[in-house]
């Protein structure tokens, strides 16, 4: 393998052979092939695009890359979900014990929260002990006993991912399906999984910003799941306005128990039975009755709640801090209300500007080594199609600083679009492909 | 300026600003901006191509980032040729102390050969005593006491584009018209010239194959050149054949003091004639008499030959071995005849499988730190067009190791294509772009 001609062949329109995209990624992991090649590289497979067949190598040499993962002597299906991103998005938090309530194994490995849209791992971190670094033999203890965990990766997962990463993030080059769904795939397969559940997001808060590309890139991690051997089915849900009515760390990690019991916003319970039926399927649990009973059930009776209590303790976190409305957790000392300077309907709130407000609160990572708090974060007090009267709050922000809350208000006043009148609902999954 | 939103812009399809494209040229060639984001963004060059202000405003950067020579104090236009590069391409040897001596100064600054087209500064050398690495100051002495000089570059003039070329030839993204076109445009105007005259090689001997390409780098190169104030000409020239009848250092060298003592063969007189014709055009020194008759007058008067003596001197060479048939160059210990098999006419001689055959005897460099040897080569006993009998020699080589010989007759063995008859005649000189 001589990078050049790997450069030359995918610039001129050529099809990689598997053993050059497997020789060429562990040079560059390694450091043999210097970062200016692959550079060079990665923009040429902007431009061109990979093969299926292409895509399936390069998604393979990145799992072969690290450590991969076996769950087999674990009896159960290992089912995952993943998300592609959004404001709001907390489903992770309430659908893996929901699901694991139900007899699916849930091995979910999520990464940090960077830009607009938070981090799974960085919401779980507002419960007082939460631990998500737990090392492989716990990982599995977890999947076996408690049916569920939720870490971050290791360095032994897909390093070759990690260094492609940062070489894309600084190379203009990360805004390229194929190498989307390579990342992501590769990622999801080194974990175990039987089966996996995506949840590509779309609309102005989420990566995707338009059904077209969100569905290509759907397209392509099924098409990538399925050449593996993994069962992949895809929905394609909105994230035109933030999901649930929270923004922030504990304020998410909150609205996700209010799911668990029984009390969630309509969009966020809608977002996660839509994925958890995907997942009872993929895991063959649910044995003639329709999965969503199921998942209502586990919900009714507590059993989703107590399991995500079980996995909270599991990880060295304090369960009770969720009891009671989770008055457990950190609470801002800063609460101010955005209020509407006159009546309307709310006809639109842009979720990429209020993700943006919560990262300006601190509630996420403009740089890669911010620190989070826990606390602070933004409710939305009104939705897209609810009524406000002039000086009632459209939305209030947790904070703790005030030259950060005046920021994150400033951009939440342009975030808010009044109307006359409540515009057509919009579906909440707006596609399933398999 | 952020090196990465050059790159997503460009990607894009987006035009840089001027100071953009300053700014980062500077910053590349000072090392701030690291070579993956460079090399990022000349593969995102590559797909988008360069509009002519883009163009103009890389050419200037590239231009600014060392010396630029200012010859106005020298009395009279100076006209240099550039030539993108063929086998058995001498024509700089001959032609600049031709049209020097009918009055044009002529600053003529060349690179080193690489891959199978030979260097004029390595056939230079052959001649001994001659040298290449004068010095700014000489330099411009040689221009205004001589009227040429035949220089290489200093490592003050362009080293942008040193650098830039260097991560270009790793990177696959050579093979752009507008990043060539730069390249050699800017090392063209860094001399303090008033006009150039470009020979764009089309054919199998030359880095543009196709008329299309060359037509489209010689458009691109007369639109730089026009930008920056700078009258411009390009002959688009035929290279499906060597040049001449020799290949090899001092071999050419034999063959272009021929042509100035009135001897040299028709199709490198042809060109020869051509391109001096617009550089007497540019420069104006012809005054109602045709451009030709004085580059004749020049030849048969001998004042051409005298010119290239009077250079050779100046820059510290033997003129007299160039007296008496250029005895005093260097001459081949090993010669060897490459015969025709059967009887026929050569239809065609593939000029880079010469070049090859050329850089195996060691006339070339396979790698940047070769040595070349001056006297080796291959002498070209018939052209396209010309009768063989069976056993006659195609072609001679002339060597200094019976191993390189083996390995240049095995190429020269494919070269040449006999058939029945002579095909027609192509033109020299296929089209002249202003």
């Amino acid at each position: 393998m001589r990078a050049y001609d790997l450069i030359k062949k995918k610039r001129d329109g050529g099809a990689l052979p598997t053993e050059e995209i497997d020789a060429f990624l562990e040079a560059f992991t390694s450091g043999e092939v210097p970062d200016y090649q692959a550079a060079a590289l990665l923009m040429a497979v902007y431009f061109r695009g990979l093969t299926p067949t292409e895509l399936s190598a390069w998604t393979s040499a990145m799992l072969q890359s690290g450590d991969v993962l076996d769950l087999s002597d674990i009896p159960g299906r290992k089912v995952d979900k993943h998300s592609t991103g959004g404001v709001g998005d907390k489903v992770s938090i309430c659908l893996a014990p929901l699901v694991a309530a139900c007899g699916v194994r849930v091995p979910m490995i999520s990464g940090r929260g960077l830009g607009h849209t938070g981090g799974t791992l960085d919401k779980l971190r507002s419960i007082p002990g939460f631990r998500v670094d737990l090392g492989v033999e716990r990982y599995r203890e977890l999947i076996g006993e408690v049916g569920a965990c939720l870490v971050g990766q290791t360095d032994r997962l897909v390093p070759a991912d990690r260094k492609l990463y940062a070489l894309r993030d600084v190379t203009a080059t990360v805004e390229s399906i194929p190498l989307i769904a390579a990342s992501i795939m590769s990622k999801k397969l080194a974990e175990g999984i039987d089966g996996l559940v995506l949840d590509v997001k779309v609309g102005s808060g989420a990566f995707m910003k338009d059904v077209g590309s969100a569905r290509e890139l759907a397209q392509t991690m099924v098409g990538i799941g399925r050449s593996m051997g993994k069962q992949t089915v895809a929905l394609l849900t909105d994230m035109e306005q933030p999901l649930g009515r929270t923004v922030g760390n504990a304020l998410e990690v909150i609205e996700a128990v209010d799911v668990l019991q029984g009390r969630g916003p309509d969009d966020l319970v809608e977002v996660t039975l839509a994925l958890g039926e995907e997942m009872l399927s993929l895991a063959d649990v649910a044995r003639g009755t329709p999965a969503r009973d199921l998942l209502r059930r586990a919900i009714e009776d507590g059993r989703g709640f107590e399991k995500f209590q079980q996995i909270v303790r599991a990880q060295g976190g304090d369960a009770a801090a969720l009891e009671d409305g989770c008055r457990g957790l950190p609470h801002a000392a800063l609460r101010r209300p955005v209020a509407a300077t006159e009546a309307g309907v709310v006809v639109a709130i842009d979720a990429e500007l209020v993700g943006t407000a919560a990262v300006a609160l601190g509630a996420g990572r403009e740089r890669i080594d911010d620190e989070v708090e826990p606390a602070v974060g933004i409710v939305l007090d009104r939705k897209v199609g609810e009524s406000v009267a002039a000086g009632e709050p459209l939305c209030t922000v947790h904070g703790s600083d005030e030259a950060r809350i005046g920021r994150a208000i400033a951009l939440l006043d342009e975030a808010f679009t009044l109307g006359d009148a409540a515009p057509e609902a919009r579906p909440l999954i707006l596609e399933r492909l398999v």
